[in-house]
């Protein structure tokens, strides 16, 4: 399985498809075959490892493959009727596939007298798909929500001045979890006032490898010449009116992880609509009181209805500090900890 | 000079007098007499010490005390005069007087033709007076401003209510503040509003043993039966229409150290006059949104007039966040630290 889980890892990271590895072993544990999973459109992994073998090689073999074997007719065919048909004796699988229309492939192949073990290092294959199992089980990305505010919650001034409130370590920081989100988002509202790159930078402005898809929510148009229009990848632009669809869209496109970076108006929907499964507050020391909040309304007419998270970092980025929270109140720690900045 | 700061310990922590230790040595460096100063209307350590001597027997002798002998006529007469008058020969000092009509006794003493050495353990004794130094200095207490919010800077819902955003450990820490600060503040409507004891308490409610003055910030009365009517110390109120001046008169009561609570009326008016010297920030793990935030207009019309603090500390507390900031930018950090939490 170990050998299986390097395989997979040569997969695409990104996508609407896991990344999956496959090992055949002969019935004496010789390995007949590897393959893996390249992305949408392509053999998967049990597929991929199969087509090296000559007709009949697989015959009685074992399948060690990093997810459940797909069920549903997509555009290689179901790989738990491949692996019967090869006639494999023995599946052994990590986790199970979460797919509404490719899970199942267990009973498929259990029907057909494949034997079949799962669970084999489930957690680790759990972490290595974190994100695309939390888009296909949830059928969304995994949401991100980062806003940068003074100590009391201002985005800017009165007169709307707004840089920089947070200094060079958290808008380095900001870039670095930029590359490692699927996509990035913003209000429309900030498109027109700021004409974000909405691209992962590094120090010296020049791109980094990995870059997020662009996507504006909202209904007016993307001004001809907006910065976004640049951007390597093409904007996604969707209307914001019902942002669960919304995420489910950008699911379908292969869209795992999303970084929201505000404006506060859209900050705020997504958190009224209950849409955030991470919290980065980027907090300076400074106060600025007025009418620019990070946060407007979200719907809480008394305190019991707040949104409750609970800290799982605190970090320390030059001047900044940055608070990361995810829903829900945790378990609670024994001793207080501390730490002099 | 350290048997000196021994018996400035043994006087009053509060009120308007520092805490002061003389020793008389022979010109041999035997101890001759010890002295401390026990608080306003008593004797100042220099004469406390001579008191304790007969006639002539300091001639030629070392006074060594902790701050420099007082020049002015009080209620007890210019140490530095008692020290000429009684023959002392020389005198050592830790840190100079800063009082306004106190300052200059060493100069009265060396016009005597008084050998006059200072700064000799001047960090410690800053250090041991420090509050004292800064009142007097400043003419104002210290001022240490608290807060408690949700993240996005809110201290309750819609509907007003607030009970409780941050938990037991963060209140438990607020009462230990409290006990070490010789006054605590907070504006009418909170009295109002929240009809508060202002007393600090452990965590089953007792009293404990440092209780700080109450100190009310408004023009209407008082409601008889408010709670901070029974506080142990008697509440001092001030109209707080010029809050300089108030702190002032605050200062020439004896108060050093002063807890603004809040709330936000009242926070947002000290931080606009400029007089916050340390920041405190509760920060629960929550979003609220919604009207009522922790900090309200301060006058800051341009990003570049926000006011900047720096970190000095973040303490982990419970479920929630304790950040410290005092005034100004600080020296860079050399590297970014990092709590996980
Ligand atoms: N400090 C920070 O972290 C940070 C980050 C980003 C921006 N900002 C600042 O925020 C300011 C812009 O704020 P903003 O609030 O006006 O901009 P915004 O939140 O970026 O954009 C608001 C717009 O988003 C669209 N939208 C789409 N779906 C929506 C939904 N479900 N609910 C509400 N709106 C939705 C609407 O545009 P349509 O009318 O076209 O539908 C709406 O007018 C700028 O000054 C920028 O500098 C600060
Ligand atoms: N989360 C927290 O940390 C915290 C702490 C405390 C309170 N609170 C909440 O805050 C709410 C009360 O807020 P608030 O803002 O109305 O009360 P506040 O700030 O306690 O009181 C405001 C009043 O203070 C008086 N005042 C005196 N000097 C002033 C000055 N220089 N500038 C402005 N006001 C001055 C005025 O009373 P006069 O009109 O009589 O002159 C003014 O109306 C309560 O609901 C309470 O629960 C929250």
């Amino acid at each position: 399985m170990r050998r299986a889980l390097e395989l997979a890892e040569r997969g695409p990271a990104r996508g609407v498809n896991p990344r999956v590895g496959c090992v055949i072993l002969s019935p004496d544990g010789d390995v007949l075959a590897e393959g893996w999973h390249r992305g949408a459109g392509t053999a998967h992994a049990e597929v991929d490892a199969l087509s090296k073998l000559a007709p009949g090689a697989a015959r009685g073999a074992t399948a060690v493959v990093t997810l459940e074997p797909c069920n549903h007719v997509g555009r290689t065919g179901p790989c738990a009727q491949a692996l019967v048909d090869a006639g494999v004796a023995r599946v052994v699988y990590a986790v199970d596939d979460p797919g509404r229309h490719s899970a199942g492939g267990s009973r498929t192949l259990e029907q057909a007298g494949v034997d079949v073990s799962r669970g084999v290092l489930a957690d680790e294959v759990e972490g290595f798909l974190e994100d695309w199992l939390f888009a296909t089980r949830e059928r969304r990305p995994r949401v991100t929500l980062k806003w940068a505010s003074s100590l009391d919650g201002r985005v800017g001034a009165a007169d709307g001045t707004s840089r920089w409130i947070t200094g060079r370590e958290a808008r380095a920081d900001v870039h670095r979890r930029r590359a490692s989100a699927d996509a990035i988002a913003v209000g429309m509202g900030t498109v027109l006032a700021d004409d974000p790159a909405l691209t992962a930078r590094d120090d010296d402005g020049a791109l980094l490898d990995d870059q997020p898809v662009p996507v504006v929510f909202g209904v007016r148009a993307i001004p001809a010449g907006a910065a976004v229009l640049r951007h390597p990848l093409e904007p996604i632009t969707l209307a914001g009116a019902d942002l669960a669809d919304d995420l489910e869209q950008l699911q379908r496109r292969g869209i795992r992880s999303l970084f929201v970076e505000g404006g506060p108006t859209l900050a705020s929907a997504v958190l009224a609509a209950g849409l955030v499964d991470e919290l980065l507050v980027y907090l300076a020391p400074a106060v600025i009181g007025g009418p620019l909040t990070a946060i407007g309304d979200i719907g809480v007419a008394t305190i019991a209805e707040a949104q409750r998270f609970h800290f799982t970092d605190l970090v320390r980025l030059g001047d900044d500090v940055l608070v990361v929270a995810r829903p829900g109140t945790a378990a609670h720690p024994d001793t207080p900890t501390r730490e002099r900045v």
